[in-house]
């Protein structure tokens, strides 16, 4: 069974150019739902004066459809954030801070050292109102500006995500710049490091920049991963990279896993609708593939 | 080492709406092996009439660069292009035919059967006036109209035209729905058949149709595939799906290969300035990733 995090709504329609209002992120989010999806980072609590494509995220969680099953992640940076989130009714909460000091500085003003520090007492304040915390590593598999991230570096910030009470953590391929046996390689010095997926569940996070997403993931999934972010429609972007396309996207991946006869739960047909359904909301061509071909 | 075959002049053009002039394709070719790309299939001889794309293969046959280690391969589909293509001074003769007896039979009017029979013909005869002769399969890892090929019916063609004498087979995706572990268990298939790399070399034939190209690519390589087509900027398409993309992009897996380490003898640099070049050729926005990013 693979377990996909759909992050259009969150990684994806952040940005993107044409912002969705509150109804419309509800309407996708629904759609989103009905195609089997049960796991959505479904808002950001980040400021919306500084990215306005988030706002309403308050709204947005009072409005989605409460299901059996169904997840709702949201992305915390600050402490600002936190309460924020902790009052919405999310159910997880995702922290997110760039593994190389340049991008943290540009990305959000502090070295990786001062951005773990706040978004430690982020997570045991959050777990200590009884929200979970997923920690994702932005850049971990390089920085546009730094290039190459030690690798030591990446498992260091983990670690003290993970003292500070995450359950578990994503690498993210933030630019797009991962190949496949660098995958292979992180996920073997991760695991060696904080164990099996029962201890500390790994997620995978792949950007399409460089048309080497789903050779990733299957990397990913051949070192035993069976975790996987993904946006529908390949929606979203690099705000580094302004040609570049956006996440793996999810009706593909799901296409992957179906042939490999791997379970996602998900109904690809109905996806697919979904992908064409969002690629009209944003008003521009999407990346997908399967979209195009049909199912 | 991987060794690249480069189809763009060939697969890529043959799809495209906007036709080269002879001048046009030469300087693409040129281009190509600049970028050091050192075995192209350049030309195809099926009459001009049904594939106009494909016009004066002997004239571009006569003017392409001739330099020490680049090879030509030349795609005939019957007797009366063998004599075309030994004429043109080709290095290698690509002889091709579906696994599937739809397909072979809107493409090329022949069962499977009959096919093989009559390109096992035209092997021979190559052979015998000194020309080497690769086999390629489409439809190998499945047909749009029968879905998948039986393995066995793959293997007892590649079984013919070995015995007529190709030294080599290529197993094509046609239409972009191989996936990576059906790639793996048809290599391993074929090698237990067939032996090692250099007893029988084997190549394989992705397109990106549904975003698995690369993936397929890197699953072919774990299998111990050395040899892979791919297209300058991903052109082409595929006459049954209309709005599906093309070959592999060849920069996109010379990124690939360049990541993990393994040489190509391409320079990356080079060939995304060529794609550029064709796309301004073909005149539509080409598929490639890196000339989009850039290098």
């Amino acid at each position: 069974m693979i377990h996909i995090t759909e992050v259009g709504p969150r990684d994806g329609l952040q940005n993107e150019r044409k912002h969705l209002t509150v109804a419309g992120k509800v309407e996708m989010i629904q759609r989103l739902v009905d195609a089997g999806l049960r796991y959505i980072e479904a808002v950001s609590f980040v400021n919306p004066k500084v990215v306005p494509q988030m706002a309403g995220a308050e709204d947005v969680m009072a409005a989605v459809p409460r299901r059996e099953g169904v997840t709702y992640a949201g992305l915390v940076l600050s402490r600002s954030g936190l309460e924020r989130a902790l009052r919405s009714g999310i159910d997880v909460i995702h922290i997110a801070l760039a593994t190389s000091d340049t991008f943290n500085l540009r990305n959000a003003r502090r070295t990786v050292e001062q951005g773990l520090e706040e978004l430690a007492a982020v997570a045991r304040d959050a777990v200590a109102a009884g929200t979970p915390v997923v920690g994702y590593l932005a850049t971990a598999f390089g920085c546009p500006f730094e290039g190459e991230v030690p690798l030591h570096r990446v498992l260091s910030a983990a670690d003290v995500l993970l003292e500070a009470g995450c359950r578990g953590m994503v690498l993210c391929d933030t630019v797009g710049v991962a190949h496949p046996r660098q995958v292979q390689a992180f996920v073997e010095a991760f695991r060696s490091r904080f164990g099996p997926d029962d201890q500390v569940p790994l997620g995978l996070h792949f950007h399409n920049t460089r048309g080497l997403g789903l050779a990733n993931v299957y990397a990913g999934y051949l070192a035993g991963v069976r975790r996987f972010d993904a946006s529908v429609g390949g929606l979203g972007g690099c705000p580094f990279a302004p040609k570049a396309v956006g996440n793996v996207c999810t009706e593909d991946m799901v296409n992957l896993f179906d042939q490999m006869g791997e379970p996602t739960g998900v109904d690809l047909s109905r996806l697919v609708e979904t992908a064409r359904w969002v690629e009209a909301q944003v008003e521009r061509r999407l990346d997908g593939m399967m979209m195009k071909v049909g199912v």
